[in-house]
């Protein structure tokens, strides 16, 4: 990485200053459990399919993609369904993108963005991309937000967006509708649920989603990069009023969505019940993670997500850098004591809880 | 499009109210010269390369891409050749996207940029999403920049990002390197050369790439959608001092290029000389075009691009208007009495002097 010097440095944004891009540390160990990425490759027979529909598109690349990309978030719509149509979705490259945009459209210089640490890292960096000013909302003891203590900071702070994470990353749990309820009810401005991990909730949690027809200035995003096992493909949606994505439509960059991501993400959205069978694997992997840590006497979250977060580790960096000496990569997201470790294959677990046990009985 | 009512509208920034999306109308006409897209797919041997490399990502599309695209940045380095290296090249979904990462990074609230009008319209907006002042710089009467008038509203409005547009879109004329250096000696921030039309110049115009080892403050963006036929592929660029882009680096969104982004545009710069032998032919028709139109007695720009920008037609919106009656379409940028036409293959040059013949002699 390149040192930014005084000279180029002067010239940078004020508080951008001093800061490291956003990026978890890619290490060449066999077990990278640190990204939540999906473990399971794209199926081979969808492998052909996708690759039969954006060969189809290469000949044509001289021409300009679908700016508004309308077959795509048709599609994006039928898999959410709830009714939604293509007018109420808008589609990015990632997730990032999409809450970019958001921030750009409904936040912004001299309006405050709300989120409730820990939460997805990124939220405030966004914020920071597009000078919108971030505001830490707190979180109980259990990583817990009540309906009542969450919709007091709102009103607190009157934020024009709030960013609430469900599940959440990365304490992996589900928040419960009627906090998102509060929230919309305290709040003056938009209400952004990031649902990335929407897929692997636990049985009974419901999407906000369920909430888009009573409530106009709530924004639902999602990913296909964790369930759709399509993180290197680079696309993430939102769910909201048509007024809402008309609005996302004034700052989105012309052909933001190459020719190719388009027609990608549609094969495999044409094969989505053969890619969300990994969705199942992962969870019985995830429900195990949560079971094997308990057992071992440790704090683990709730989790309704790919990953588990788990304490009582004492100091975490030392235990950290003890599993990657195992060959096991797992994520440091800066809470004293926690680590998050994805949920992979089995022998992915086997070989995590291997190592664990390892550096356990060393400190003990 | 849906309309954004009040509700909705009363939470949208105040700079973007009542605005439209970019982007020119798309028609489905049979000549469509509007865009300054290339009109030659890409060839059928280099499609099934582009294919194949793309095919061989698919199946590790579950995990993230490299988030710092090096191997395409090398090669985008040795294609723009100066004893450039990947440190100094940075990339992203479209020229667009880098330079609102410029913004985001040089530009943004508090601070100005200055472009040229009539230049390259998404700068102004790049401006707006940004929440970067835009000034609207004057040119002379013939759209053209002087090295001293350029160079004395730069120090009267001090910006901290100027962009220059080289060649400049719509004019079509290539800037002389002594108006880029004057704007460089009298700029305090970062001065922008957008060349994206620059593979087709007319010999004997110099890139401002040859002055980057002189200039830490200098950017050059470049894009593959013209020359190299990839508007669909979406990929643009830029070089600059490696500290220039570790800067870069602190907003672009992790893992903001797709892995099959990265693998079609890396096997399309491994086939340069077999796509930009499109470009000797669109030159020809671009000079076509500038001898044909001013021997109809029309004003022409000088024009280093693919396209051309012809005035002296009275109205233009009437002109355009029976143009796209005729079943071509060309681009009505908002300066009165001027249109700018794509150079296309032969025929669609044909058909576009046809039309407009037809136009002129009912005009007159």
């Amino acid at each position: 990485m390149t040192t930014i010097d005084r000279e180029i440095d002067q010239l940078v944004r004020e508080e951008l200053r001093g800061r490291s891009p956003y990026g978890a540390p890619q290490l060449a160990v066999p077990v990278r459990l640190n990204t939540n990425e999906n473990p399971y490759p794209v199926p081979a027979p969808v492998v052909a399919q996708v690759a039969e529909a954006v060969a189809a598109e290469l000949a044509g690349l001289n021409r300009y993609p679908d700016r508004d990309a309308v077959a795509l978030r048709t599609d994006l719509a039928d898999y959410l369904g709830h009714g939604l149509t293509a007018d109420q979705v808008w589609a990015a490259n990632g997730s990032n993108e999409v809450q970019q945009q958001l921030l750009q459209v409904f936040g912004g210089p001299g309006r405050t963005a709300l989120g409730f640490t820990p939460s997805y890292s990124m939220h405030p960096l966004l914020a920071a991309g597009t000078g919108t000013t971030w505001v830490d909302g707190q979180r109980g003891e259990q990583f817990d937000l009540t309906a009542e203590a969450t919709a007091a900071q709102v009103r607190e702070h009157q934020p024009a967006v709030v960013f609430l994470c469900s599940p959440n990353n990365p304490t992996g749990t589900a928040l419960p509708l009627p906090v998102v309820s509060a929230v919309l009810a305290a709040a003056p401005g938009i209400v952004v649920v990031d649902e990335a991990y929407a897929e692997f909730a636990r049985p009974g949690t419901a999407s906000a989603l369920t909430l888009l027809p009573e409530h106009r200035r709530l924004v639902v995003t999602r990913t296909m990069s964790k369930a759709f096992g399509f993180a290197g493909g680079r696309l993430g949606y939102l769910a909201a009023d048509p007024a809402v994505v008309a609005a996302v439509q004034l700052v989105r960059l012309p052909y933001h969505l190459s020719a190719l991501t388009q027609a990608a993400a549609r094969a495999v959205l044409a094969h989505a019940p053969a890619l969300l069978a990994s969705v199942t694997a992962l969870k019985e992997q995830r429900d195990r993670l949560v079971t094997e840590l308990r057992a071992r006497g440790l704090a683990v979250a709730d989790s309704d997500a790919n990953f588990v977060l788990f304490g009582g580790l004492g100091e975490q960096q030392p235990v950290w850098r003890a599993l990657v000496d195992r060959g096991v990569l797992v994520r440091d997201v800066g809470i004293a004591g926690w680590l998050r470790v994805s949920a992979g294959t089995p022998a992915e677990t086997d070989a995590f809880l291997t190592a664990l046990d390892d550096v356990l009985k060393e400190q003990r």
